[in-house]
């Protein structure tokens, strides 16, 4: 907690548009590579420097420039400077909690959002990604390495699908939509987690914790939620948007990516009723444990504690009790018990106890 | 639920537009029939290869070629490139997690929505149906055999009613209404299940699973709820629309659809209230039960301890026990045990316990 | 339930147009009257069959006719066609679970709504009333005999208020009047309701159907709201509306309609969070008797189980206990049991326990 | 309630327009007094008959005339057809059940309001308020004596501040920040109700009535809200208003009325969500207790329950039990007991119950 | 309660416009200073009298003019009449209830918004902050000392970043930008304390002040809720304003705080939700615990209440109980026993309650 709180501190008073990397992956090595492509032609370069990244700016085919490890501020001020972006979007770049938003410029589109997968542990992990549209590149900035880009990379390599004749707007759509896809399977596993939950509800053993884990899904659907849905409007820009950088061509295909965010945004939804609703499940299963065991306590002390009364009687010590002094007295009361007994067992059967 | 999952993953990395059908009905087989009709005449065919289906593009009469069989993904291909339908829309066509949704295309208008119903089973099925309304065609797909547009075809072969004589649009409303229909019975299948429900909560027995059906009938309402409620924005947006393949007579049907579905909505959202306020009861009937258990423990104790107490006393060896020597003593002190256990009664009685 | 669902099953299927009664109310006699009448003359009369009524169309004078019976439906679609109404207006009429709405149309305008009222076992009602406002006529249908429209004829009769001199497009507003207006009775009563559950909360008995009825409000609270909520947006229709038919001089009053509308919805919703209220209160009126309970039985259990204790090592058949040798033993014990009584009904007492 | 009940059902089936005092005051009597101002010069006057107030309507000066006693519906109607009010208008000034709303007539400006206070019991008090902006006057409807305007009447005697220079619109917006300053005291006063409630749950004492308090605090601050929340409307109407008789130098004075109810509104919704959380706070306290209490309960049954076993076992009449015979058995026996006894504290002790 | 219950009835009845400071430092001293700068320039000034502060009204340079010590309303007063501010504006400096609002006149923009940290004591303190944008000046009003301005004094001494060359415009952005920075840090603290009170609630002591604590951090999130809030629309007006003292390129830096505002109440309604949610935590927890101690409880009785019945029947006195004479009947009856326990004790281990 203390070092998360710092990161945060650590910009307060400080000037707008200073770059500061917010975040905890404060170790990352900077890692750029570069591909470039049209129809007929691709070349895949890995980088030494940030330098080594400049004059993509103005070379022909489009390129697509990705770094990884945003703790380098300082070369991505230098690229970032380089390419004619402003201050505050260099300052986003940088701000791994900078909100899922998009910015137009005369020369360029800036879209954050953020890619999310479950990490070894299980632990929702939110990475923040930056995506820069400009005149013939996209740039990508990512905190780490490991994305969901692949299959793009793939599809460029090996000119599968319309990615290498369509242009750069159209390769922001296909990194913006291989974001997208990724929470369709994240929903899945969120969708795995609560149907066990659930299971686990009915389960007799290892309740304590169920509290704990309702909270903690609770949690990490709000982070997905909070996630995603600023990401409707981004998308919905882009889709409305008549910036020269967009093409008519890829309109299509970011109106397909706005239906999957709704989409995505309605399961989030669904889940969150979902997750809403185990606390309730999870109080009656508790009240009705206790119902059980109540139902037990009594069953017993009611059939035993008058028993115990009655032998209590003839165990005084008065001088005349005239049963005590009869031959079958004491078979007599035996039989008197048992009676009591079948008919307390009677009564709490017709009750429905047991 | 493994298969489930995989079925989304499966898409993960595809190049947009890619034709997948994600659905678990996977071996159903590719079905096409074909229903030719004007005022005058009507033809009824059954095609067996999906080529058969092309001519119908350009004939003079209006066309209803109905598909089954999502999950053959080549044949719906071919013939979405044959009715030169966008590559987006044909994947939406075998994508059966779509939501509903509307496109307008120049030569087209693509409408894709939900057909439900209870299976034998009772459980909730969601089939993904998929319209398009062509030049003078209008194509169905379907994941597998049987629908609800029996009466439709009923209603074409006999000239009832105006289906024969309002050209393809009216068609189009006439599939989407058939469906609409058959969500009020669904809801009415609801409504029984809510009511038996609540029932069985004021029931005596078989309680334990009641948690679970709640949370059962919850996932269904919101199953339904999101095939139904952004089916409002489609069947709106086609009200509105003025796209030259609906005419202004048809308008007004598609209105009273519109309205339908509002209705629907409406009892939907009536039903989720219900079921929400279902597991408040059902906390009430089990605190209620459980002051009842307790009520009778507390009578049983709180009588037979106290009396148990004063044979205790009596019970003891002390040298000295006056009351032990009286000759009436044994009688003296029945006599105050039923005193002091009509007493308790009597103040249980007060206290409205019984 | 079984006799409801069939009537939805009845029109599945159907084409729409289809003129079919769905409702309980299947035996109602036909009965039409007409109230002919301008600012100088007034003509009552009770027409025998529906022929009768067609002549009204193109009379002088404003002509109220009045349909009961919505079960005729072979009447209803006659009228409705010699009076020129669409065919889904027609259905529309005869369809009782059709929501609030309006329907413009060149000649005519078409409003529906519910009048709403107990019935004589307290189980509220709801009937579907259509009205239709046409050149110089209005035409009301009702499900069945008796509405809330009396006043109307009374006033019409005797010639008071404006509404002999304000044309048909009033005399629409003034049914539609005496149906708000009669809500606002009904919001009284459920009123009522309410206070008498929230009353019998803190009676002490009869608490087992509180929870039903506390669901059963609850349903009664949505029944109305689904009746009242979409007149808003009717009559807001109305008050906007620049059909020919309505006047400038309407308007005012249609604008006053609204009002009461707003004022009835706001009223639902406060009885609606009333109601949401009451199971709260209930589940803590339970807690709290239970708290009673378990205070009684801890409270016996704990004063007399250590003093039995005490009596039973006195009970012990040891050869050699020294105290009960004493001639005071016994004495002394009964003293310190006395104590031990004394000092736990203290400890209870300071606990504040009773 | 029948009283309340009579009063509403008084209207129902009358003519719209028809001048009926909805309310409980019936016996206010009917108290008329005008006052008659510029910069220069005021007059101050107590009229006897409602006809006295007639010349004010084309007199210079701006003229403030106060009314009192709504049950007074004759004089009401006289005067509100002189003022040429329109019907319906005079109906809503008599009409107490009115909510807050804005009507603009060509001539003249109503505004309908509600003045909030606790009486004298503590009940919260709703006065319906109506104010008519002439042309160069301003009339005010009281149920009955008593009001805020105290301050308002010294401000004009005594010339303080802006009120004598500057028209009869400044009046009207003097009148109603009047009530609306008023409203921020009876915020106060619910969040000291608030908090006392609050309090007295952790109070051990007198917890039976706080369910019905806290549903009573629920019906107060919902009772405000109705009164409240329609005003920002009405008030908004007023800031965006282009009515003549409205100048653009009070414009900046109604915007500031308009922030002060955003305000109010913003501190009910605050309290709302303060008051519905009590009763959470206020299970939790219950269940609490009743931990408490079977913690007590629990340690004393589970500590004494296998001592008086062991007592019973020697107190069995065995012919034969060893431990009988030993010389010391009674006192091993009853250190075993204090070595069970201190035992079970000490497990209940690790076990954080006391 | 009461000091600040007459605070706020201080100002009722007073003519609008008139000065009064609400609020609960009344003891602050007047603190005026001056920085007066621009790109090559930069003076400071400490200003001992209000008529000081005057010149700076149309000084050349950028004067920022910071006032401590809303009580001193004379000097407001004066300051603000001779600045030429609305009676109303200089009303809303010294008003500390006023929410978060801006308000553009001809000469000069008004912003009111809201300064939040926690004290010494860890309570949640409000500091109303009033910001001036004039022709070449920026006035704060500040409540009492300490700010968090401190940065920007710094950044304006030592030339760092833009805000020396950027302008008056520019400085007002950066207060506010100073202020809603300091909210993450708030937004950071409140988090802590809500996963310190999560954890708090599954220990196992200290429980008892757990509901006001939560009530407590309730409190506080609405608080700051009701000041973050109405900035939304505050700085939204701003960054689509255009009153002509906001320049073009600080439109930038203002949609940059914008979004900024949005994070911080995402990051509040989470928290929110975070904090509705453990109250019913809380609840299950309780239960949960009531659970436990119920178990124990049970087991105990049910399984010596039987045994002690046994050793009871033992214990009587009858003459004819041929078990008693059974020279082994002791230790079978001690076995028997043994055997009745361990399967009791069997039957709780089975069903899961140990």
């Amino acid at each position: 907690m203390g070092k998360k709180k710092s990161s945060i501190i650590k910009t307060l008073g400080l000037s707008p548009g200073t770059v500061v990397y917010i975040g905890s992956k404060t170790d990352s090595d900077l890692y750029i590579n570069v591909l470039d492509f049209n129809q007929d032609f691709i070349e895949e370069k890995e980088l030494n420097t940030i330098e080594d990244a400049f004059p993509f700016i103005d070379t022909d085919p489009v390129s697509w420039i990705n770094i990884n490890g945003l703790n380098n501020t300082e070369a991505i001020e230098k690229i970032g400077s380089h390419y004619q972006l402003h201050p505050l979007i260099i300052e986003d770049i940088a701000n791994t909690h900078q909100r899922p938003k998009i910015e137009e410029y005369e020369h360029y589109i800036f879209v954050a959002l953020k890619m999310l997968y479950f990490d070894t542990n299980e632990n929702l992990s939110v990475e923040h990604i930056s995506l820069i549209l400009g005149n013939n590149y996209v740039m990508s900035f990512q905190e780490t390495e490991g994305d969901v880009f692949d299959p793009i990379r793939e599809r460029l390599r090996t000119k599968k699908g319309r990615i290498r004749s369509m242009g750069n707007d159209y390769l922001l759509y296909s990194l913006m939509d291989a974001i997208v896809d990724n929470y369709f399977n994240l929903i899945e596993i969120m969708g795995e987690k609560i149907e066990n939950l659930e299971d686990s509800l009915f389960d007799h053993e290892s309740n304590t914790e169920i509290t704990q884990d309702i909270q903690d899904l609770k949690k990490e659907i709000l982070k997905i939620r909070r996630a995603v849905f600023p990401l409707r409007e981004v998308v919905n820009h882009l889709v409305k948007g008549e910036h020269p950088l967009l093409t008519e061509k890829t309109q299509l295909y970011l109106r397909d990516l706005y239906d999957h965010i709704i989409q995505t945004s309605e399961n989030i939804e669904l889940q969150r009723e979902m997750i809403w609703g185990l606390m309730d499940m999870y109080m009656s299963t508790i009240s009705n444990k206790m119902n059980e065991v109540m139902k037990v306590l009594t069953i017993i002390a009611t059939v035993f504690i008058p028993l115990t009364f009655i032998a209590g009687i003839y165990g005084m010590n008065f001088k005349y009790m005239p049963e005590l002094e009869y031959p079958y007295g004491y078979f007599i009361l035996l039989g008197v018990m048992i009676l009591i007994f079948i008919g307390m067992l009677f009564y709490f059967k017709r009750k429905k106890w047991f």
